[in-house]
């Protein structure tokens, strides 16, 4: 027997739809690529997605059809991509981070047919367009006065090719579970794999993200999405934001702490959302000049693990209460967020830190497990740490083009790749990437709990650990350390700090210091650079 | 291009095994219809709901029999739904406040294979018994002590019942267009029609309903629903309260003033959800005892209009902010919640109020329109009404066996049957009701029944009944009758022919006497005229 309701498929122009109509005239300032502060309404963003869908459809574009687009995140970038899934064509964000070579395979891979480009990223392209075959069109997305002599293939100022359009169209039907977007991953092995959203997964996730315990987004607030869209989505808030009519602005590419204070202030910014590497910019500059956050009430961090200190900032010098958050490209990304069940009860300051350090638990939408390496699920009592598998309404099944294989286990959980341990009331904690974990006599050791603990030294700006093979121990852990400027902390200073916050068999055999610490296009730390950068070196008591 | 995502089915198991993995020891507290109160967990309503699913199946029961119940807002109530849907039946619920024609009725239409039922029904039952042969067996809700003497078909205590499963089941694997639950609606003209709700509709419009513009419900919430598991998914509460992880607190059967009052002081109860009647003795036993609410943050006032002074009670008197809903049946049932946009700027008390009194605007999900009566669209101005119609992920889209045949206007949208305007920035307010139906706390009262009835009286020429407003029940039916030529019928003598002839609170709380009643060209009578008409007319009790 087959319920009896209306067949409303979850397609994304529904809700820049619901946006327009029940918050039409809510702002959407950014902080332009040519500079000015811009602002617009999602009724006006509605409009031109409209005219963005209907000339996509007069350039040949058709459903299923890839349209990319390289950009910072500005209302026309949002635009571009209600117009292309409203056209039934698919969005692909590409990470202007990636190595060149990067781009030009995605693109390739993806084989996408035009190409939205900031001002930024001209120059970059005109390299590669010979190496782009498939992209018929560059369009810039500037306006005819700050458009640039370019020799791009049939380079156009966006605001001149949407004049074009009156944008009367309609948005092109499809099944929910057709493509809506694409966001590739570099953080497999091998080539970079394409992830392939779907309006459904896109609509879901959203609604999932609105929640009270996720992002706990209202019509009163105003998010600040420093997180890209090129970033999964922007971790939804490409879609959550206009969801819930919360007022958006977007920074464009200024990403300093005194930009984004900036905005902060100008704006009235309730939510926001971003890497820990942009906070610490923040927290810095906030630090230096003394200045304080009028309007901001919660900050979502995520992408790498949030320093225990850095909450510890929010919270009790500024007031903001942090939201930790876990995810992944393959999981639209929102997999976990932290938050403080009242299992735990009252618990004292270093008790909430050290839980909100956590990376949480699963909303309705994602299950989790951890197991073993045979996949027998290991159990949930904040000790034994397995892999993370995932299984859930937003999370990918495959990579497009098949690329990888079957990546989901027998029950249909996809394997984050990461190793985690899950408290008895579901909070979950990264101990390590499963390739970076450290083995060390058997036992596993996690390499960011350690720098979590080293970033806690008022001295240390940055700090990464990685195993070195050791005789006896098969691997122990070094500690590289980038200090604050003006600072020199020294081996013992940072061996004592550390001294019995975690197990002894845990403390680094060693502690260098460096000027920097190569990270990925998305901000990880690359410990595969930093292992073969570290080959030679020998621990001291390595001959043991 | 198909998204490459995973399938992950919208099931409501999905929502309890969320509840029993993430908010295992979370409290589900019942004041139990036996007398106690009784707590038990989502971890242990999970076991025994996977122990109503197992034996459900033992009973015969194929995925899509509806198994009915007739039961007050309690634990045991909870899992039989959450049994029932995960065995691939259909959970109807039975509304026990319907006459017994109605039940009677509704259970042959459905066809329901078994009953649950409160010890509270058991003797209205066994009446009816004969007449509901497709019923085999009826599980009473109770336990061996409690179990009475009764000659129902089959009869058995609910947990004797139980214990002759032990949970080793698996929830049965469904599509999430299957259906899961059917609610009958009187508040249409002729016999009750039956709504039919799928996995999907349930388990979006949960989603849609924990939003913070919504009820805002999070892991550290405590939920009363005082609005019935048998009123449309007691407004989705069965399913968003374990979805979120809040605590819940099921009164049973007493809600009246100081028994509601008990259970939010005594549980810490922060949000709560039920019609105005309810509201109105919560108030008034407050008032009287001078009292005060410790821990309620929101209540969720719909089902009929919200008065105005009962908004400012709560929220001036009593610090509770109101969210003032509006929905049916029809539509899961939340189709708008009131919300102070950004957009109204500050208001000052009285504006506030008058806006907290619309019954307020569209979340994502459900779409609205109002038309003229040939179905053309009218402004939004917050002025012009017109006839409101719905669209959505939890609308219906037809009624069982297809009573009342095509439902759904050209566009695909629901007409409510009320008539609204909407403002510029979504509030929609209902300003008069097309159907002819009373809503006397929160119940349907048929006024075509009604004036059938009073026709048949020798003195009478003409009938019709409109609802008037009433402090306590919100509407009241009011009898207006043109006599006969030549004769005077007294209000006694139309009030003693309708005795026992119809329930006794549908009976009129008033018959005047009229030369005229205004017609349509069509020959029906102009209800809205009528209302205007008696505008200002008082009912005798309405001071009570
Ligand atoms: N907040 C409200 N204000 C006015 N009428 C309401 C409200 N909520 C529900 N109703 C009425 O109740 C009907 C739905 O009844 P039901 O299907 O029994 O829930 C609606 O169509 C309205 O006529």
């Amino acid at each position: 027997m087959q319920g009896m309701m209306q067949d409303w498929p979850l397609l994304i122009h529904r809700v820049i739809d619901h946006a327009a109509i029940q918050h039409g005239a809510r702002e959407v300032v950014t902080r332009s690529i040519e500079g000015p502060i811009h602002r617009t309404t999602y009724a006006e963003i509605r409009n031109r997605a409209l005219k963005v869908a209907q000339r996509l459809a007069r350039e040949g574009i058709r459903p299923g059809d890839r349209v990319a687009t390289l950009a910072w995140n500005t209302a026309r970038h949002l635009e571009t991509w209600y117009g292309i899934t409203g056209a039934g064509a698919v969005y692909h964000t590409i990470n202007p981070r990636l190595f060149e070579e990067q781009i030009v395979y995605i693109a390739n891979h993806a084989e996408d047919k035009l190409l939205f480009v900031d001002l930024t990223f001209v120059a970059t392209i005109e390299k590669l367009q010979d190496r782009l075959p498939t992209i018929t069109r560059f369009i810039v997305l500037t306006d005819a006065a700050h458009m640039p002599q370019t020799r791009l293939r049939g380079a156009v100022a966006y605001e001149d090719w949407l004049a074009e359009a009156d944008g009367d169209f309609s948005w092109v039907a499809l099944e929910e579970t057709a493509a809506a977007g694409m966001c590739y991953t570099s953080g497999t092995t091998g080539n970079p794999k394409g992830v392939v959203y779907s309006h459904r997964s896109n609509v879901l996730h959203a609604m999932m993200c609105v929640t009270p315990d996720a992002f706990n987004l209202s019509v009163n607030d105003c998010v600040l999405p420093i997180v890209p869209l090129f970033h999964a989505n922007s971790w939804s808030l490409a879609f959550s934001g206009p969801m819930s009519g919360a007022k958006m602005v977007m920074p464009g590419m200024k990403l300093d702490g005194a930009s984004v204070y900036e905005l902060l202030e100008s704006e009235q910014v309730t939510v926001t959302a971003a890497v820990p590497t942009v906070w610490l910019m923040l927290l810095q500059h906030m630090e230096k000049t003394g200045l304080r956050l009028s309007s901001l009430k919660h900050v979502l961090i995520g992408g790498s693990a949030c320093p225990r200190a850095m909450i510890d900032a929010f919270e009790n010098q500024y007031g903001v209460s942090v939201a930790h958050a876990w995810g992944m490209t393959e999981m639209s990304p929102v997999g976990s967020i932290s938050s403080i069940k009242p299992d735990y009860g009252a618990l004292a300051h270093d008790a909430l830190l050290d839980l909100k350090a956590k990376q949480g638990s699963a909303p309705f939408g994602v299950e989790m497990k951890i197991t073993d390496d045979a996949d027998n699920p290991l159990p949930w009592d904040g000790k034994t740490f397995g892999r993370l598998k995932v299984r859930g309404m937003a999370v990918a099944s495959a990579y497009f083009r098949g690329e990888g294989g079957e990546i989901l286990d027998a029950d249909g959980f996809f394997d984050t790749g990461d190793v985690a341990t899950i408290d008895p009331y579901g909070a979950m904690q990264i101990t390590d990437r499963a390739k970076d974990v450290i083995k060390s006599g058997g036992e596993w050791i996690s390499s960011i709990d350690i720098e979590n603990l080293a970033v806690g030294h008022p001295d240390v700006a940055e700090a990464a650990v990685i195993g070195i093979s050791h005789p006896k121990w098969d691997e122990r852990p070094l500690l590289i350390i980038i200090p604050k400027e003006g600072r020199s902390p020294t081996r013992a200073d940072i061996l004592d700090f550390m001294q019995g916050k975690i197990a002894k068999w845990w403390m680094p055999d060693d502690v260098v210091f460096v000027d920097a610490i190569p990270h990925t296009a998305t901000g990880k730390i690359q410990k595969m650079q930093l292992r073969e950068q570290f080959g030679a070196y020998r621990l001291p008591d390595a001959a043991a």
